[in-house]
């Protein structure tokens, strides 16, 4: 492995690190009270991009077993998730997710009618859905299963649960082929 | 109808109306943002036996599809939950839930070796498991469908989110015949 590789992964390191950190602070703040083995388990995704604070996302997944599913979901101000959809698997009509808005401002672009004025420009990549519904604390949206959608935090950062049923992030499809998610 | 029977109505819904304000001041002490329509849907059970303080629960549920299901669950201190079990239903095993704990603490029990010194004691009526798991803020414990259990909890009340597969309330067994949910 040459220098340059090695910068490169200790630069990650810290990155993730940060990310974790940030991620606590912000749930603490929500009110949220964690372990600390959930602590550590806090998962930092950059959807193998290399640019986390434009296109990324923090997670805590509290449960998921193969029928049920809940996680914390924490965005860096203007921080995007990548567009995807669960897809049938197992029988399944793939997975149904609810978003609650717990603290900032979440955009959420779902597949539909497309939103003149939106609130978002996405970073680089592939964006093909625009029906915008912004959530603030206490607001929620419900997705079916296999349906494209992306979302981006306000200049705040935010702060959302997830309540679903089994979640496969090995199996989400991305619009853009470049992303990699696990 | 009688006098007594109109103010024993009255009572209740006084009792009922002061139920939801807890409920609200604990969830918003948990740092919970609810919207207007939330607060006036906050779900008030004596489970049909007129004493709320000893057996009840207070609830406010965030969604309800066919697959996925969350809610808050409120209790008053030493407030106990009936034993019951959620049964199967149109082929699914039956409601698979997790319990969270936000904030107090909650005695949670469920069929398995008797824990020999329990935390609680119940309130009249039957109750038959007794293998206790004590969870405080940050902790959490998922019960497998048509599993008895019941929870009481702590001297300070506690705040509790179920994370679950599709609820249906009208479908629960309790222990005690005299029990009536919905």
């Amino acid at each position: 492995m040459g220098a340059l590789a090695r910068e490169g992964t200790v630069m990650r390191e810290e990155e993730r690190r940060e990310a974790q950190a940030y991620t606590i602070r912000e749930l603490e703040a929500t009110g949220v009270v964690l372990t600390d083995e959930e602590r550590a388990a806090i998962e930092v995704t950059d959807f193998g991009l290399g640019r986390l604070r434009e296109t990324g996302l923090q997670l805590l997944v509290y449960v998921n077993t193969e029928r049920h599913c809940a996680k914390e979901l924490v965005l860096y101000p203007r921080q995007t998730c990548a567009e995807h959809r669960h897809p049938p698997f197992d029988r399944t009509p793939g997975k149904e997710e609810t978003f609650r808005c717990r603290r900032g401002i979440v955009y959420l672009y779902v597949d539909g009618e497309a939103t003149s004025e939106h609130a978002c420009e996405p970073p680089g990549g592939v964006y093909t859905v625009w029906h915008e519904i912004a959530l603030r604390p206490g607001e929620q949206h419900t997705i079916p299963p296999n349906t494209l959608h992306w979302f981006q935090a306000g200049a705040d950062g935010a702060v959302v649960s997830e309540f679903s049923t089994a979640s496969r992030d090995d199996l989400d499809v991305f619009s853009d082929p470049e992303v990699r998610r696990v």
